[in-house]
C-alpha cells in the first residue's frame, strides 16, 4: 500500500541510515549510504571530512553539476517481507560550506547521532529541500 | 578502507536487499529498494508484476532512456559504525522480457528467496552489467 506523505516524512525521519543518490553531467547516478537529520521538508548531511577541493568527493560535484536527488530509506526483514516499506524523498540539494550555514546542521546530526558528539563531522553540509514524498509498505 | 574488487563482488552477492539507482532523460535520480542475485559482473532483478506497458514503472522507463545504473548494499550498526560497510556496483542495466531471457534469472531468484518459490516474479527482469566495483569497510 501506498504511504501517505505525513507517513512518509515520520518514517524518513526516525530512519538512521538512509541512501543518497546523486548524478553527474555524464548521466551515471551514484549511491551512497549516509546518516542524516530531517526537520519537515529538509534533509541535513554532513561529510566526515573536509575534502581538499569540494569536487573531490563525487556526491559534491554531482550536486554542483546537478543539484536533482533522491533519497530511500527503506526496511528489509528476510524472514518477514509483510513487514517492508520504503519511503523516498526527491529533491534539490545544495553543498552548505561556511560555518554560519553548518552551525544547525551539524548540531541537528550531534543530537541524533552520539558518535558525532565524539567527533563531529568537519565536511561540507548537504541540504536536500525535499519536493515529493513517495512511499510503500508491504502492509 | 577501501574493498578489493573480489571483496565488494562477494559482499553483494551474499547481501539480501540492495539499492538501484536509476536516472531519466530529465536528470532526476530515482532510488528503490531491491532483490536480486548476483553472478559474476551480473546483477539480476525481477519486477513481482508485470506491468501494463514497460515504461510504467520508473526504473524501467529510466533504464530505457538511460542504461547507466548504480547498485549499492551496505551495512549500517547505530551501536557499532566500527562494523559498517558498503558496496556499489556501477555498470549498465537492460529491460528483459522475453521467456527465455526471463528463465535463468528467475530460477536463480527463485533460488535465493523462498518468497519467490511460492510465487515467482511475474514481470521484466533487470540485467546489470557491472562495469565498476567498489566498497568501503570501517575497518
Amino acid at each position: 500500500m501506498n504511504l501517505s506523505e505525513d507517513e512518509a516524512r515520520e518514517r524518513l525521519a526516525l530512519a538512521r541510515v538512509a541512501r543518497l543518490a546523486t548524478v553527474g553531467e555524464d548521466g551515471q547516478p551514484h549511491i551512497v549510504p549516509f546518516t542524516f537529520a530531517a526537520v519537515g521538508d529538509r534533509i541535513l548531511h554532513a561529510v566526515d571530512h573536509k575534502p581538499k577541493r569540494t569536487t573531490d568527493l563525487r556526491r559534491l560535484r554531482n550536486i554542483r553539476e546537478n543539484p536533482r536527488v533522491s533519497v530511500l530509506a527503506d526496511h528489509y526483514d528476510d524472514a518477514h517481507w509483510e513487514g517492508l516499506w520504503w519511503v523516498r524523498a526527491d529533491g534539490e540539494a545544495r553543498v552548505i560550506e561556511d560555518e554560519e550555514g553548518r552551525a544547525e546542521p551539524v548540531r541537528l546530526l550531534r543530537e541524533k547521532y552520539r558518535q558525532y558528539r565524539d567527533r563531529e563531522p568537519a565536511g561540507p553540509v548537504i541540504e536536500v529541500r525535499v519536493t515529493r514524498w513517495s512511499g510503500w509498505a508491504y502492509r
